[in-house]
């Protein structure tokens, strides 16, 4: 499925009551799904981890459907190498910890 | 491009340095790039938005990849319509506000 593809599924299954929500209060749902994840990842709980992920990654869609950001533009960024460095392997010294 | 694509990119991009960090000082960066899109949000920078969403989801993915989950194979749960409701409208009652 294609980044963009996904984003305009959640759109159509979300997006009525996201933009009546709107970006701050959309912002605490998708915060909440971080710690999902967080706990997720802690407890190695194999079985919930993919749940979590994609709930991450469907409500950071979902807030960018409310701020309308097109996400499959913005990763294109990353398409000739890391942003940093230009490597498409990385080199970059920074975070390497 | 396709989620599956996108994950395999930054896996190129960036595994090495990922792998070696461990997942918890992975979501640490994670969760850095979480605060910068809050406040690009918050400040309403449009010249800076697009690329913090980017940089979320390129982390979420790293993320991702440290922790084996394939990101496309999991959000195949909406792929059939909302996983609380079933419907390819959602009306769960939950999450409203």
């Amino acid at each position: 499925m294609h980044i963009g593809e996904f984003q305009r599924l959640i759109d159509r299954m979300y997006s009525e009551r996201d933009r009546r929500r709107g970006a701050a209060k959309t912002f605490l749902w998708f915060a909440e799904e971080v710690g999902e994840l967080a706990s997720a990842i802690a407890k190695k709980d194999e079985a919930n981890k993919a749940t979590e992920f994609a709930d991450v990654f469907a409500w950071l869609v979902t807030l960018a459907n409310v701020e309308g950001v097109d996400l499959e533009e913005a990763v294109k960024k990353f398409s000739e190498g890391c942003p940093g460095c230009g490597e498409m392997v990385c080199r970059c010294e920074e975070k390497m910890t």
